[in-house]
């Protein structure tokens, strides 16, 4: 079980959609359809790397009855989970989509506060031993550190698990301090290192900061992935229009499947396989899911450029 | 107990409101704020009148977790309930507050299918012996007939028990046909009786139709009631501002409260009150809420005039 991929979602969520046949501001609706399922950025993550054929184990928090509907789908999508149950209810998210445009419109609820008891039972829990790679993502919920992550990541180190932090901001650098393999979107990585910054070198002043490898999505530029070996940028493979929500998640599952197969893969390869995923995900209307048979296409065609 | 206020929402609901900075459209939110509570018509009929100090039983459908906690909120609230499980799950509605304007947009799920067995038990869980009322108002969920109302007004007088429907359309005239009371907006009276129709003349009809009297609501120009001994216009009492939502659910509790009463009450005084609680509820934020003080200031200042 070497390849086991655990996805910790901190923030689970029950992820709401309802159909309308226009949304207008003031106005009163009939929701024509509603869809649910568990949402979070880790349970994407978690969804796309299933598909691609690997072992996951969804790690985080659940509560109340909407905790229980989280587990039953995740239950019902085939995913394996480990859920430390907590005293508040587990969050919701709706999303409007527009019959118009398909154009969605997302209330997110902050969810519950998670105490310090909850989430030691929730180190005490993990299966270390089991754990191929453990991939963080997604935001935190009231009650936690800062640097959840981060203490994650060096617990991990510990029992020989490498870590891959999808993060913005402080939480970034810790994580790279902490010497997981981190991710970000280029607006988050200027978040963390300035405005000024370019995507590359960033990056490399993130594996200078002490991350094993650093992966930034780079919008319709690509993506750059920097490793103390060198650093690589991918170009995207052709205009993709859809929903780019999730497109992120796509790129860690990649980089997380990589990382679980050996410590230091072929960065370039990776990004490919990156690359490829996240177009494929941009496809499909759902956050979570990915055009497998898009991603088999395009995956040879990626260029990557040594930096 | 001959003054026991039944109250019937067929399509009960959990009513959630969301608080957000700014209602974008296309834009992702962050939920500052979360509420809720037991919805329906008839919930706020049930509220208000326990607001004016009467007894009442909410009566509806519910199930699945969301009508669990439906079933406790009442309770929670201090509302009496006699609910009738059913295999489908008891649906939501979102409304999203605008932190900059309050103005409400709201999303109606259209709530689960009742089956002919379900509407069944329904109806052999009534109480008869200790209802002094019954009022119905709302939506009907999927599965059941456009008569539903009628249906239990007609079971209901063969128990004694008055009924008072707040209906529009079809259901309108099949009530006033069962001889119940019945109440309406001027847009729904005219949807039943034809554009043309002035108010008063429309509430004389519902009453030649077989209605034991006709409540309605005519928006800035006040309320007109009819009855076998004649018919009544009330002047709203000032110019109120506020969420008009549950206004019309406030004039059916005073409504229902006289009838429970006596089955031929003086409807001048009637009117008088009603027009008070509806104007007491434009001022609170909430549907199902009224301003007492301001409905006790109020209610002897409506004038009221025979026609």
């Amino acid at each position: 079980m070497a390849g086991l991929i655990g996805t910790v979602t901190l923030n689970l969520a029950l992820d709401v959609t309802y159909g309308v046949d226009e949304l207008v501001v003031g106005g009163s609706h009939r929701v024509t359809d509603i869809r649910q399922r568990a949402g979070g950025k880790g349970v994407n993550v978690a969804r796309v790397a299933a598909t691609l054929g690997h072992q996951v184990l969804a790690l985080g928090f659940v509560g109340g009855v909407t905790g229980e509907l989280v587990a039953e789908e995740l239950f019902d999508a085939g995913l394996t989970a480990l859920l430390t149950p907590i005293r508040g209810e587990t969050r919701r998210t709706v999303a409007i989509v527009n019959g118009q445009d398909g154009d969605a419109t997302i209330f997110n609820e902050a969810g519950p506060s998670v105490s310090e008891d909850e989430w030691r039972a929730f180190h005490d829990r993990m299966p270390w031993a089991r754990l191929g790679v453990l991939a963080c993502s997604g935001s935190l919920p009231p009650g936690l550190p800062v640097d959840a992550y981060a203490e994650l990541a060096v617990r991990a180190r510990h029992h020989d698990v490498l870590t891959v932090i999808d993060a913005g901001g402080e939480a970034l650098v810790a994580a790279a301090k902490a010497g997981a393999v981190v991710r970000a979107n280029a607006a988050e990585l200027r978040e963390a290192l300035g405005n000024d910054i370019s995507v590359e070198e960033g990056a490399r002043q993130l594996v200078v900061t002490g991350a094993t490898a650093a992966v930034i999505t780079d919008g319709s530029r690509g993506m750059v992935a920097a490793s103390k070996s060198g650093a690589w940028r991918a170009l995207p493979v052709e205009r993709v229009a859809g929903n780019p929500t999730g497109a992120g998640d796509a790129c860690t599952a990649v980089v997380a499947a990589a990382v679980a197969e050996s410590p230091e893969p072929d960065w370039a390869v990776v990004l490919k396989s990156a690359v490829a995923a996240s177009a494929a995900a941009v496809l499909t209307p759902v956050a979570g899911d990915i055009d497998l048979a898009a991603y088999q296409r395009w995956q040879p065609q990626v260029a990557v450029q040594s930096l």
